[in-house]
C-alpha cells in the first residue's frame, strides 16, 4: 500500500501494535529533547530510575526558559541541569545558546529519526521529516531509559498545498488559516502531513513555523517530507551528510483530506485570546498597539527577522511602541549580526533581549493591562504574557512590523500603498554561521560516572505517589469551563517558573488563575479522600508540562472527569496516577456543581474490567456513566500510583 | 582666590548660604535626572505640587531599572511615567534606550551645569564637568519645581593624577585604587576633584567609570575639568556647540589632597562583598568563575565592550561560564554593532541582554549561592545580586574578560605571557552613532496640559498631607532599639518592590519586620490623633528611600522622638512633615513604654520658639525635654504637614 510520510515514519519504529488509527502503539525514540523548565523534574525521575546513560542516540538538554534569573533558582537549575546532562551522556545547551526547537533543526534533527521532547513544540522538527512529539517529562525520561514510547496510533491528515504565498504574506499566516478552520481542537489525535506543490516556495525553516503550530492545532504531531528543501537546510547548516530523502508515495493514502491554495492566503491574526480565534488583519487593523515582540519558536528564522528588519529599516518604530526582539538561537543572531538584519532593529528602536523563550513563556515583556501586545507567539492563552488581563495577539512578523512602525494594527499589505514600500525579499546567506560552542558535548562514560549531580536548595526530591485508592469518595473541588490550559493549572510565568523543580512549592500556584483557594481548599482534603476537578472538553490543552499532573496530584487530586482532553495532558495525568474519566453523556457535565460529593466505587476491579464506570453523585443522589481510555498498561500504572511507583515496584520484584 | 572646578560649579550656582565647609548652601539646578524605580514618586509628587511645566532647563525621567515585566506592574509604570512626562514638559528616555548615566552624558550633559538627580550614581555626570548630585526624589521633584538644591557645603578633595596607565589597566582601577585607599566612607561630606596631567590619557568615559563610583565612596559628587576630551566627547556626539571650557585656576585651593600614580596601577578586584574590599586581581587568581557580567553605569562606553569583544575574540568563553553582556544604551549597541564588537561577543558565548541596568540592580543575571560571578558593576552588597548568599566580585573589563576565557579570576596581564596576547587596543568610530529616537521630546506646553496622566491599577496617587496639628495627644505605637535601617521601616525585596509606585499597598509592609501588626493597628488610629514612634540612636540609618518617611506617614506617624537620626532619614522625615524630635536626656528612653499616650502642646509656637520642647507623658504622668535640629525653612515645612503642602501653598498664594 502506498504510504505517507506519517506512515513511513511509524512502520520504521514501530515496536508493538498496529497502525490502526486508535489502537496503541509503541515507537523506538530515536532522539530526546529536553528543556530547562521540564528537564529539572526528567533529570530527577532518571535519578529516580538509576539510570547510567541515555540509551537514545542522542538527548540533549536546552537551557531557554527560566533566562531571567530574577534569584539564584535558575542559576542553581541550570548548574544541575548541566551536571546531570554530564552524568547520563546528554548534550547540555547553554543558557543563552537558544531556544530548544530552531537550535535542535540546526544542530541535531535527522530526517526519518524520532523524536520525544518534553516540550509541546517538539513537532516543531516535523519541519525535517521527523516524527517528533511532545510529550511529558516521564515520558521522555523513559525514552532516556531506552523504553518505548506508547501512543494511540493517530489519523493521518493529508493537508495539500498548492499555488504560492503572495506578498506580505508567509508560512505563519498557513498555520493561522489552519487555526481559522480547525480551531485548537482540529487536530486532536491526528497527525498533519503537508504535501503537494505548494511545499517548493516553503524553506525548511519556513516549515518549522507551520509544524511548531501544530501544538495549537491539537495535533499529535506535524510532518513534512524531506525533500530539497531540507536537503538546502541542512547543507546550509554544514550537515548535508546528514540527509536522506523521505517522500510519500505517489498514491499515499490519507484518513482525512484537506486543501489550502497558498495563493488565497492574507494576512491572518489570532485575537485575544486563543491561537483559533483567527481573522483576516485588515478586519482589526486601526486598534492601537503598545507592544510588538517578534521570535519565539513559531517564527523563528534568520528569515523572520530579516523581514522584520528590512521592514523596518531607516524608520521609527511608533513612539508609544514597545518594540522586542528575541533572537532564537546563538547562530541566527550571529547571523542577524553579519547581515546587519540586527543593526537595523537596534536603529528602528528595537530592545534586543537574549536567545530564549523569554516573554514566549511569560518570562518577562508583560504588557499593561488594556494594552494591544502583537506577538509572533505560538500561543496567547489568557495571562500567558505575565499580565493577568492581557491581550496578545498572534501574527506573522510582516504584521508585526507593520504595526510597530504604524502604533496600530495593520495589514502590511497597506505600507505597500501608503508607504510605497516593496515587500520584503531580504537576502540570507547561504551558508549559515555554525557555532558549537555553546553546546557542551557529553561526557565519555567513564567520565560521567564520576559525575556529581549539583543540587541547590531549591531543587527538591520528587514526592511519594501511593496507589490509587480502591473507592473514592471526594468533592467536586473545581468545575472548569471547556479549553482549559496547563497555563491555568500550573501557571508559567516569572513567578511560578523559578519552583519548576520544587513541588511543594510550585503546587501553591496550581489552578490559582482560576481559583485563588484551590491550593488552601485542596491542602485542607490532603490528609483525608482527597479531591476531585470536573472539566469541559478539551481539558489540558497548551504546554506538555507535567506539573500539570504532578501538583494538583500533590494536593490531592484523585479523578479528573471532563467531556475530553488534550493528549499530552492526559497521558500525564495517567503517568501520575490521576484518573481522567469522560462523561459518556457530555450532558451529565451541566449536572454537577462545585463541593458535590462524588463516590466510585470497587475502581481496581471497575478499571480493570473494563473501559465504563458509574459515578454516584452523592450530594445529588444521581448516578451518570464516564469511561476511561486507559490501556491495560496504563491502568496498571494509574493503580500503582503512577509510572514511578510501577517501576519501582517492578524492579523490586526482579530483584 | 583661585578657585577649583568644583568651586567654580558652586559659585556659579549658588543662591544661599557661604562656601563654608558644613554650612548649609542653596544651589539652583539647571538639569534633572530620574529613572523609572524612583521617578513614579516624583512624578506624584509633581502632581501633588500641581506643578504645570518643568522649571529646570532640562527634565529627563529614564526607563532603565525595572526592564524584566514579570507582570503587567513594570509597563504600567512606563506607561504612566511617559503620560506624566509628556504632561510636565519632560524628556522621557523609553525602555531600552539605555541606562540613564551615560545616555544623559551623551545626549544631555553640558560642562558647566547643574544636576539633581534620583539616582546615587547621577555623580557620572561629573565626567564632563558638571555638578551632578544625587538625592531623594521630593529633592528632584522640588528642583523640577524650580526650587534650590540645599545641601552642606562638602570639603573639595583634589586627586592629582600622573603617569599613564599601564597595559591591561584601565579607569575602573584607578576608582577601585581610591575604594582600597579611602573605603566606602572616605568621600562622606567631600567633593572629589580630579586634576593633573594624567587626566591626558583619559577619555571622557573613561572619567564616568571613576565619577560614577565616587557614589561608592560616599562622596557629594566627583568632577574633572572640562577640557579637551570633553570637547572631543561632545564633538564625537554631535554636539560641539554644547562644550564650554571649565579648568581649575592654577594654584587652586583645595581642602584636602591626593596624588595616584596611574603608571603604577595593576588590575584590581574588589571581593565579595563589599565595593572597598579591595585586592590586586593577582592575589586571588585561579578561584573558579561562573558567571562574568560586562556592562552597568560603572563600566558604560563602547570602549569597555570593544576591549572585552577585542579579548573574546575567536574564542570560546569557558564551557561553565555564563557571560552576559548589558549594553548601556542604545547608540552604544549600534555601534557595537557597526563595529563588529557585538558579533565578537556573539560568537564567543556572549548572553546579549536588553539595554538598561539588569543584574547591577538585581534585575535578574542572579548566580546561584557559592558561585564566583565576577562583574563590572559599581556596587556588590551582600544579596544586591538578587542571591542571598551571593559571592560578587567587582573588576574591569579586562579582567572580566580574562576571566569569562580561562573560568577562573585571572590577572589579563597573564594573557600576554600565555597566550600571548596583545593587550587590548579596540579602534573606535570618530563620531559616534546618534539616534535620538527612542527620546519622546516634551510637548509643547499647551498640548502638555491636556495630557492625562495614564494611571494604571496598580499607580496611586500621593496621600495627602496634611498640617501639623497645634496639639498631638497620640500613644507609642512602636518602642525600637537602636540602629534601625530604613530597611526595618521599609523593607526592599521581590514582594515590596512593585508597589513603589502605590503608598496604601507599600504601607502594608511597613514596620512588619518589627512589628507585623504595626499597620493594622496604625490604621486603627488613622482617622483620629495618629501615632508616635520612640527610637534608639541613629534612628533611620541605611538607604535614603523616602518611603520609609512616606509610609509611615500616610498611617498617621506624627512624631519620631530618638536618641538620634541618621542624616538622610532625617531630611526625609522633614521633608514630609514628621516631627523628629531627640531626647534631651537619653534616659528618658527607658521611661516611654509602648501605648503610653504622649502630648505635645502648643506646637506651632514653641516649634518657631526655639528647639526644646516638652513632652507630657499622659498614661505615666511624667514630663521630659526633647529638642529638634530644624532650620527655620524646614520648621515651616514640617507646620505646613511637610514641603508639598508648603509648596503648594506658597505658590497658591503668589496667584
Amino acid at each position: 500500500m502506498p504510504q505517507s510520510v506519517a506512515h513511513k515514519l511509524i512502520a520504521s519504529h514501530l515496536v508493538d501494535g498496529s497502525m490502526r488509527p486508535g489502537d496503541e502503539i509503541a515507537l523506538t525514540v530515536d532522539q530526546t529533547l529536553t528543556q530547562d523548565a521540564t528537564g529539572t523534574l526528567v533529570m530527577q525521575e532518571l535519578e529516580a530510575l538509576d539510570l547510567d546513560r541515555t540509551r537514545a542516540q542522542l538527548s540533549v538538554q536546552y537551557v531557554d526558559h527560566n533566562l531571567l534569573q530574577a534569584d539564584e533558582k535558575n542559576a542553581e537549575d541550570h548548574a544541575f541541569l548541566r551536571s546531570a546532562a554530564q552524568r547520563y551522556g546528554i548534550w547540555y545547551s547553554k543558557p543563552g545558546n537558544g531556544v530548544s526547537h530552531p537550535t535542535h533543526m540546526q544542530r541535531f534533527g535527522i530526517p526519518g529519526a524520532t523524536m520525544a521532547g518534553s516540550d509541546s513544540h517538539t513537532c516543531a522538527a516535523g519541519s525535517l521529516g521527523m516524527l517528533a512529539i511532545g510529550v511529558g517529562g516521564l515520558e521522555v525520561a523513559m525514552a532516556i531509559a531506552g523504553q518505548p514510547l506508547h501512543l494511540r496510533m493517530p489519523e493521518i491528515w493529508g493537508v495539500r498545498l498548492t499555488g504560492e504565498l503572495p506578498p506580505w504574506v508567509s508560512a505563519k499566516d498557513v498555520v493561522l488559516e489552519m487555526l481559522r478552520r480547525h480551531t485548537v481542537q482540529g487536530g486532536v489525535n491526528r497527525i498533519i502531513e503537508y504535501t503537494g506543490p505548494g511545499l517548493d516556495g516553503l524553506t525548511a525553516m519556513d516549515r518549522h513555523v507551520i509544524a511548531n503550530m501544530g501544538a495549537e492545532l491539537g495535533a499529535t504531531t506535524t510532518v513534512f517530507p524531506a525533500d530539497g528543501a531540507v536537503h538546502e537546510f541542512l547543507r546550509s547548516e554544514g550537515r548535508a551528510d546528514d540527509f536522506r530523502e523521505l517522500l510519500p508515495d505517489a498514491d499515499a493514502a490519507y484518513d482525512r483530506h484537506e486543501e489550502i491554495d497558498l495563493s488565497a492566503l492574507e494576512p491572518l491574526i489570532a485575537m485575544p485570546s486563543a491561537p483559533d480565534n483567527v481573522v483576516p488583519v485588515r478586519e482589526v487593523a486601526g486598534r492601537p498597539v503598545n507592544q510588538v515582540v517578534v521570535g519565539s519558536s513559531a517564527n523563528p528564522g534568520l528569515r523572520d527577522f530579516a523581514v522584520t528588519a528590512e521592514i523596518v529599516r531607516g524608520q521609527q518604530t511608533d513612539d508609544a511602541v514597545s518594540f522586542d526582539i528575541n533572537p532564537t538561537s546563538r547562530e541566527i543572531l550571529e547571523d542577524m549580526a553579519k547581515t546587519g538584519a540586527l543593526f537595523d532593529l537596534i536603529a528602528a528602536g528595537g530592545r534586543i533581549h537574549q536567545s530564549g523563550c523569554m516573554g514566549c513563556i511569560g518570562m518577562g515583556q508583560a504588557p499593561a493591562v488594556g494594552h494591544n501586545s502583537l506577538r509572533t507567539f505560538p500561543r496567547n492563552f489568557p495571562g500567558r504574557s505575565g499580565t493577568e488581563e492581557d491581550s496578545v495577539w498572534l501574527c506573522s512578523p510582516e504584521t508585526a512590523a507593520a504595526a510597530a512602525l504604524t502604533g496600530m494594527i495593520t495589514d502590511p499589505r497597506e505600507l505597500a500603498g501608503e508607504r510605497g514600500m516593496q515587500p520584503p525579499r531580504p537576502t540570507l546567506p547561504a551558508d549559515a554561521s555554525v557555532n558549537t560552542s555553546m553546546l557542551v558535548a557529553p561526557l565519555p562514560p567513564e567520565q560521567a560516572r564520576e559525575q556529581q549531580l549539583e543540587r541547590g536548595p531549591n531543587i527538591s526530591e520528587l514526592p511519594d505517589f501511593p496507589p490509587l485508592p480502591g473507592r473514592i469518595e471526594a468533592p467536586v473541588l473545581l468545575k472548569t469551563g471547556d479549553n482549559v490550559s496547563t497555563d491555568e493549572i500550573s501557571p508559567a510565568g516569572a513567578r511560578a517558573l523559578p519552583y519548576r523543580s520544587n513541588i511543594p512549592q510550585l503546587a501553591e500556584f496550581t489552578f490559582t488563575r482560576i481559583d485563588p483557594h484551590y491550593p488552601e481548599r485542596a491542602r485542607e482534603l490532603m490528609g483525608g479522600s482527597g479531591h476531585v476537578v470536573v472539566g469541559g472538553s478539551n481539558y489540558g490543552q497548551g504546554s506538555s508540562r507535567e506539573h500539570a499532573a504532578i501538583t494538583p496530584r500533590y494536593l490531592g487530586l484523585r479523578a479528573v472527569i471532563a467531556k475530553s482532553f488534550a493528549r499530552i495532558h492526559w497521558q500525564n495525568l495517567a503517568n501520575f496516577g490521576i484518573l481522567a474519566l469522560e462523561f459518556s453523556d457530555p450532558g451529565d457535565y451541566d449536572r454537577i456543581g462545585r463541593d458535590d460529593v462524588l463516590v466510585l466505587d470497587d475502581l481496581t476491579d471497575s478499571l480493570r474490567a473494563g473501559a465504563d464506570l458509574v459515578v454516584h453523585n452523592r450530594t445529588r443522589d444521581e448516578r451518570f456513566r464516564v469511561h476511561h481510555s486507559l490501556s491495560q498498561r496504563q491502568v496498571d500504572s494509574v493503580l500503582e500510583g503512577g509510572q514511578i511507583p510501577l517501576l519501582a515496584r517492578t524492579r523490586q520484584a526482579s530483584r
